[in-house]
């Protein structure tokens, strides 16, 4: 289980596109309480729009770790990043990165590091061992998204939930099972780099016994109709031995992406195999409702598409950005 | 992926009993052929049957490695075993594992090897990297092993129906996902320790392209209905994209092994679930057969099980012990 020291300094290199520092412009959103400032190579052409530190300045106003808030194509690190890490390491911030490249293969790192105490934490990465799952009902609740593919919603929707849930004085944890997910809330597992052996395992520990009236709120990955990540779907789906789960769509989605010839089955067959699969381990598990990445619809073909899938399936529907998250709050919580 | 060096010279350290070194007995049985001969320590108190030969005298006869053909609980490698590894590896054997304990842990060993260019192999672990699964389908035809449950028969069904299918002229391979199968033929995967990302990945890799009436018979891992490993089973069962399975059940076993909380549901039931999932990646999946461990029962019990089987659910039944599995190929080759 990754924990990471807030407060952040939030590092942007020397990017020059929104997207690629989406991560970065994802923690601002989500936890800016934890985030000191920003910071940034010589040119980079965007910004956060917050207070520029230096990774000495960080650390004296308390901040815990540097982030590498960026996703470059390809998942590297670029080389000439090293020098402005290592410099964050001697001022005494941890360095956590979401990249593929491993922060401990720059030795000059791995020396800042041990040098001065500090951690490197690589968030894509899981080098914990697990156990395998034991199936044992644990005390709690727990409500996972899931989706009828990646990348459309299922993280935001989780921390929409529970951020509401504890806006109605309900005692929340958002459970991130992903690299920016992990950020946003300071612990978590990437549990697609989880040993499969012990993927349920993992999900397990990562939403433990918890008091009776407690909702984890987990973060979905993957999808069950995913011809590469279905069973990462499935381990977690089993593993977190979900109470409800919310399914999460985009309309424009028509096959899975990247897949052209795997079209997205009907929602109701999603929402049918999803309860069955989930049954193995709860058999209580039902759909609250869909969170609906809408944003390519207009106010009335949103607000049709909505009814539309109200009457079809006889559920809640909403947008976390254009409605919130309302809807499925009191579903969940409603007896 | 896993290629070993064949022949084998098989090695006992100094267990005392015939169901610790069941990983040797299997090879023995399975792969007669490319055994040179047995080795152990003093102490040992258990036989193969074949010839001693010391590791020196094994490489002289032309073997490519040692196997330590042991499974002790806890899957540790007694340290007093590491001596006669090292002089296995000096007469220039590669030394290959099944334990948790990796050889590569022990750096007399990593010295022997390293001076005299032979290879550790730890074939529990998977240190390969593999992509993502593309979904792709490929030519040739594949035909996987599932089970109601862990270690009732998928291995061995998968052996015998490939050999059963080579003896009617088929050109058939049979492709390891376990630690012993990869021993058995020499190469495969490990796919309980690949990173979950890459499950469906590695099992894609596993059975490439091919001719169009080779067969491939692919040994399957876990049960889609076990909470702890039912993700591994789906990867690998989406990667397979097999045009058919054969269910392997032991009548015996009313819940999940070590798991009296996960009953087994009904064979129809597993059936469906399986041709359900497996439809994602390969829409004309069949269920060709059941495979039963019917060691349990007496002749006229197994008799009676089996046409009730038969009945029910309209498929061939055999034991590939008692009744051998032609029934299995005959239904796999029926056009």
């Amino acid at each position: 289980m990754h924990r990471l020291r807030k407060p952040y300094l939030l590092f942007l290199g020397d990017v020059q596109d929104k997207l690629t520092a989406k991560t970065a412009f994802g923690l601002k959103d989500w936890c800016a309480d934890d985030v000191v400032g920003e910071w940034s190579l010589p040119g980079c052409s965007i910004t956060l729009g917050l207070e520029r530190l230096s990774p000495a300045a960080a650390a004296q106003r308390g901040a815990g770790s540097i982030i590498v808030g960026i996703a470059p194509t390809g998942g590297k690190l670029p080389p000439h990043w090293i020098a402005e890490l290592k410099a964050a390491a001697d001022a005494g911030l941890d360095v956590v990165s979401g990249l593929h490249t491993r922060l401990t293969s720059f030795p000059e790192l791995v020396q800042a590091a041990a040098r001065r105490g500090v951690r490197l934490i690589d968030v894509r990465h899981s080098d914990a061992a697990f156990g395998a799952a034991s199936g044992r009902k644990r005390g709690g609740k727990r409500v996972l998204t899931v989706g009828t593919d990646c990348a459309l919603g299922k993280k935001y929707t989780a921390l929409a939930l529970a951020k509401n849930l504890r806006s109605r004085g309900i005692t929340a944890t958002f459970r991130a099972t992903g690299q920016t997910g992990i950020m946003i809330c300071g612990e978590g597992i990437a549990i697609d780099a989880v040993i499969a052996d012990f993927l349920a395992g993992a999900a397990e520990q990562l939403s433990p016994d918890n008091a009776a009236d407690h909702w984890d709120v987990i973060e979905g990955q993957g999808s069950l109709f995913h011809p590469a990540y279905a069973g990462v779907t499935l381990g977690l789906l089993h593993g977190s031995q979900p109470d409800a789960i919310v399914l999460c769509h985009d309309p424009q989605r028509r096959t899975i992406d990247e897949y052209p010839d795997f079209p997205l089955p009907a929602l109701q067959v999603v929402i049918d195999d999803y309860l069955r699969a989930g049954r193995l381990t709860n058999a209580a598990i039902r759909c609250v409702g869909l969170s609906i990445n809408s944003s390519s619809l207009s106010d009335a073909d949103c607000s049709a598409y909505f009814a539309r899938l109200t009457a079809e399936l006889g559920l809640p529907v909403c947008d976390p950005v254009r409605t919130g998250v309302d809807a499925l709050a009191e579903a969940l919580l409603a007896p």
